[in-house]
């Protein structure tokens, strides 16, 4: 079955609101084994919504609209939906009813324009809120679905979940279901990470393997259609097995997981504590090592020296190596690596020192160029960057950059 | 002119990523005075791009993509559009030059799929991609215009900004204009605000004016809509001259200036420096003072103090206040601030202290409970606070404060 959304509202287009319905609806109706493959955003416009609507259903069997259920002279969706299959409104008898009783329990007296909200096309089926006052309807003809959903997020997912979910098993029982798994990698550019995989990719139609570049890193998603989510577990399985027989040492996560989590659980596990020597990244490093509750376990403390006095002061930095190498160097990074991992009393020390930009680049010494250092008890790895982008992502790639040197650390010790 | 704004990726359709480059693109527009009035989303199938690309190329006179420039096999959004207007694909000399020297600074050889970001439709108006390698162009025929962004959102912004914007003025200039202007406001709910200047805003029509909450603080929206936008400065003016007149204490920024924009321009304007001692909040302080470009000069360095032990160490925090008042105290948030001060040798010290959880609270010190102290040369400030939510926000609350209060320390002085 293909499914089209319909997400309506000029705070929409106006992009004044983020449209997280769409998001949350999808996501859901995928999980369910629908085939979401339109989204649409309209605005309150009467024609233009019909027309809107009309598309959606010629080229799709269910069209899921959001929004415009509302008391207002802008809230037209409804109406415009009974305009298309020729229904009249008629006030619906159950949700007046509870319209009544919503409005008695908070001592309100509901105006002319709530009516609006219990005014349904006739010969709907009807979907009750819990959240509010606005009822869903859904509206059947040769085989299409037009079905309404409110715009407020928790009306819509109360309404979803309680209402939507159970018709469309009882219409159409789940077939499949989809299921994902995110593998994380860091360290590894899109391209060359195609390139090894492309075999893969393009032999697979389900699952089917699919790279997307995030800040955080390039992620591969696994998604596979089978009849049961176990069935797919095991699909996935095989082709995520593939997958890290290739590249398995840019995998640091697998879904929703993320790197200063992977860290702080080795970390943990190891009885390892860390501590960091930031220049150019100023704190950020440290920072995303303590957002994991708990941190005070693995993380005594951590020292950002800006300047080259604040290197020799905490760090014990060489003035020579400073002078001679300046202070966006690999021998810097080490010195600042060992000396903080001394000053602290931690296990492992890590040393940044690089141009964030924008400013500070040189021939030599690029914007982006940043040296980084673990140290542990036997030995340091000082490991030259060059990071693309603007000074918050040199800075976000080299803290992500350095938790991934600390996992390598402690994975190959 | 009518836009349609077309996002594509298959991560949309599946939910698994929330659009916000549509809400991006589509507030820009509107401010620039074009309606959009389309928003679709369609995966990377050849046949249905087409035909949602077609489809808003009948009813819109602009039609935006983003995403699917990309060099892998899924990225077709260019390859399409060239198929609509009867375009060949050729390697586009310059942008092929640039990604050259993108991968020698890197010291990396591109691969073949690469190239595929650098080949663009004959006769294109073509965009450089500042921040990435994928090219963007325009194509137009009859006074239609399809024009290709990339997906990435820090590469399509700066595309807008950089390129798209100069573009649509020049062809199209701008019939009216939509300014607002956002008032920054820091230590004030918006309960309280919207009391202070409920009768400003039910008076409003145009400009408008609104309250949004935001992590950093409630925001004041000023929206004016005029044929100049000169004329719509001016009628922002008045009003903003009556809101400051309520509630200007509160109001530390306006636009996108943030708390550390405004904090680093005033130690920089005083020839003051700042050394932060952070627990709870373990360097994201130093971090955002850090964000800005040229902070060498007022941050020498700044120290995470997690443990007593690192706090007696580098700040010099009695071990008698430690036991008897405890970490989390005012007199240890003093203490912090004084000893960075001292150790680091700047003209202000920062101490924060607290609770950030989800663990770790008590009935006396719940959790969310933090102690910021601000040290000068002859006097130290400290503040008990109680935030709310979760680990990230207290900790991020606690560092918007403290950045408030060497604001307020500066100003004062």
């Amino acid at each position: 079955m293909i499914v089209e959304i319909v997400t309506t509202g000029s705070e929409l287009l106006l992009g004044q609101v983020i449209n997280t319905n769409v998001a949350y609806m999808s996501a859901r109706l995928n999980e369910l084994g629908f085939d979401v493959v339109y989204q649409t955003t309209v605005g309150d416009n009467h024609d233009r919504m019909k027309a809107v609507l009309e598309h959606a259903l010629s080229r799709a069997d269910i069209v899921i609209t959001s929004g415009g259920l509302g008391p207002t002279q802008g809230d037209i969706t409804k109406e415009v939906s009974a305009e298309i299959f020729g229904r009249k409104l008629k006030i619906h008898a159950e949700s007046k009813r509870r319209m009544d009783e919503h409005f008695a329990q908070r001592h309100v007296v509901w105006t002319e324009n709530n009516l609006r909200q219990v005014t349904l096309p006739e010969g709907a089926e009807v979907f009750l809120n819990y959240n509010g006052i606005a009822s869903g309807v859904v509206l059947e003809n040769n085989g299409k679905y037009l079905i309404n959903l409110p715009g407020p997020p928790s009306e819509m997912k109360d309404m979803f979940e309680r209402s939507l979910k159970p018709f469309l098993q009882r219409k159409f029982g789940f077939k499949y279901v989809i299921v994902s798994k995110v593998l994380n990698t860091c360290g590894i550019g899109e391209s060359l990470l195609e390139t090894k995989i492309k075999d893969l990719i393009l032999a697979q139609s389900n699952p089917t393997l699919a790279l997307l570049i995030r800040p955080e890193g390039v992620i591969i998603r696994i998604t596979a259609k089978a009849s049961t989510h176990s069935e797919a577990e095991k699909m996935i399985e095989v082709v995520e097995a593939q997958v890290k027989a290739r590249v398995g040492e840019y995998i640091y996560a697998v879904d929703d997981e993320n790197m200063e989590e992977v860290v702080a659980k080795l970390l943990k596990d190891n009885c390892l504590t860390v501590a960091c020597a930031e220049s150019c990244t100023g704190g950020m490093l440290a920072s995303r090592l303590t957002s994991i509750s708990g941190s005070s376990m693995y993380i005594k403390g951590s020292i950002v020296t800006y300047s080259n006095e604040a290197k020799m002061k905490f760090l014990d930095v060489d003035k020579e190596v400073l002078d001679t190498k300046g202070a966006v160097s690999p021998e810097v990074a080490k010195q600042m690596a060992e000396g903080v991992r001394k000053a602290v009393g931690s296990d492992i020390g890590v040393g940044i020192t690089g141009i964030a930009g924008p400013t500070g680049g040189t021939d030599k010494k690029p914007v982006g160029l940043v040296y980084i250092a673990v140290a542990g008890k036997d030995n340091t790895v000082v490991k030259e960057n060059i990071f693309s982008g603007d000074r918050a992502r040199v800075r976000y790639r080299s803290t992500q950059q350095a938790l991934e040197m600390i996992r390598q650390y402690i994975k190959n010790k």
